[in-house]
């Protein structure tokens, strides 16, 4: 078996290893620069460990597992363009640094490539692959649409929050777990099990941002707190806030909100008392444990011998501690 | 043999039973509307007319046919945004019904979509298929890279605008065919030549769009004439002038585009007169017809009886031939 570190390693050699140095330029450098801006990379990592679980020979699973990296890629390439980011990683990102245009183009380009990775699967199990691929990917559109639209609804509901993260975070990391399973040789119920696994933790592991942006350590975080809280951002935090707060914290909140006059500082402060009122950091704790309680269970249900089960599960419980 | 009433009679179904009425409705509606908006649709029908060439069953050739005519629709939408066209065909284009987002997305989720259409052929050839369809579609990009880089080049070499050309419009044509022939069951050699015979289909094509917009017949061409050279388009008859004109003609050619307050009409007439004085549309009717005549030979050199390639002539006829 391998060690996570070991993956990890396998995966940064295979990304730097990509080379992109074709014409025209201006359509390939944006999307070098986008592969190599770094990112957690906790996608391809948990599909090889989904492999390794069932082989050991994770080779057939790299290409598959860059593929998903960089439809991911591509996905926060053009996200960046809608939410009109100017930074991702404390990086500018494409559409800052080149333009509107360059940033579709090459995330357009990237998508395709991104599909490329699966064509060497063996080819009893390729058109399912693909399949559970292209499924995934259109779900991760899905998403980001409810995402758009959950900005400008004034109400939403949790239920409809989960099912978007769900779509736009989760699925893509089930579906390279199911993906990684089914290369390493799992029958179709511990595939799916991995399916599962992934789509809570993918859950808990939004919502763990979400939380992270109000309760986490500015020294440890990397980037500023509040920023969530500034944007009225519709986290899992001010809406279930947004759905429990009574009279007057509902105006407060609303009139915080609302109010441009306010300095971020305050507002972030300001906003953070409610959330501390209400319970709400107990509320996403509580619901960031479940989910990783149900992904934990998912994985005990797989038919293996629990101690091959070891690495991916020290590998949720390094997810479940982190601080950033 | 089908006849290509027939085939586009197919298709024309095959596109109205497409359904998109799935959640969320923001994402789905624009590619609906994408799909039903028109168009010549001789990417599939030629598709088709290629797996007929070396079969009685183009059954299995629909679906892919399809996906290449959704992958050619989701480039036109992408397209719109980054030339920033108000219409396509008349009617308004998705960023301008919508906005940039939507069209943004819902043209990811197309561009996935396609990638569907092409996973039920057959395992022995699924893989090639894939390639071939990954290859051209990257290309495309590469194509619509380099037109917006001309757009802000002084002077573009012919032989780059052809290559442009080829990239933009050729490739997915020239793919379609080497994908229906392979279906159809063609050896390697005769995929190739349906492949060439595509490439050179293209160009001609596209040259041909070029000549309509300035020579086309205004009742019959269905739009204004003279709109790429309102816009100062890289056509080829454009690239052509400005490469042969010397002197004084050269002199007015670059005032012309450069001034503002120049009428539409006015700019239209004076630039066309130049283009007469220069002999363009001889110019451009030559390479029309070389690129007609080296698909042609592609055909002829195809190992099946020439009785079965009167079909695909016929429709290539109707193309030099046609006038909108």
């Amino acid at each position: 078996m391998y060690t996570v570190a070991e993956i990890q390693n396998i995966i940064d050699i295979e990304i730097k290893k990509l080379r992109f140095d074709k014409d025209p330029k201006e359509l390939y450098i944006p999307i070098e620069y986008t592969m190599n801006i770094g990112g957690k990379r906790i996608r391809p990592i948990l599909t090889l460990l989904a492999c390794n679980l069932f082989s050991d020979n994770i080779e057939k699973a790299i290409k598959p597992a860059i593929g998903i990296e960089m439809f991911h890629n591509f996905t926060l390439l053009h996200d960046d363009i809608m939410d009109n980011a100017p930074l991702r990683r404390n990086k500018p990102t494409v559409h800052t640094k080149w333009n509107n245009n360059v940033a579709i183009l090459s995330g357009d380009a990237m998508m395709i490539k991104s599909f490329e990775y699966f064509y060497d699967c063996d080819p009893e199990i390729l058109k399912e692959i693909l399949y559970i691929f292209n499924k995934n990917a259109l779900q991760v559109c899905e998403g980001q649409q409810y995402d758009m639209n959950f900005e400008k609804q004034d109400k939403v509901l949790i239920d409809d929050y989960i099912k978007m993260i769900e779509l736009k975070t989760s699925v893509l990391i089930a579906g390279g777990l199911k993906i990684g399973a089914l290369i390493g040789g799992a029958d179709i119920s511990d595939a799916e099990l991995l399916y599962d696994f992934g789509k809570y933790l993918g859950i808990a592991f939004q919502l763990q941002d979400d939380y992270l942006d109000v309760y986490g350590d500015v020294k440890i975080f990397g980037k500023k707190i509040g920023g969530d809280i500034v944007s009225n951002k519709k986290t899992f935090l001010l809406i279930t806030a947004v759905n429990l707060a009574k009279g007057q914290i509902y105006n407060d909140l609303i009139e915080l909100m609302r109010n441009n006059s306010v300095t971020n500082e305050i507002k972030i402060h300001e906003i953070t008392q409610i959330y501390n009122r209400l319970n709400i950091k107990q509320l996403v704790l509580k619901k960031i444990n479940e989910n990783f309680d149900i992904a934990c269970q998912c994985i005990d249900n797989v038919s293996i011998d629990a101690i091959k089960k070891k690495t991916i599960k020290d590998f949720v419980l390094h997810l479940k501690f982190r601080e950033k």
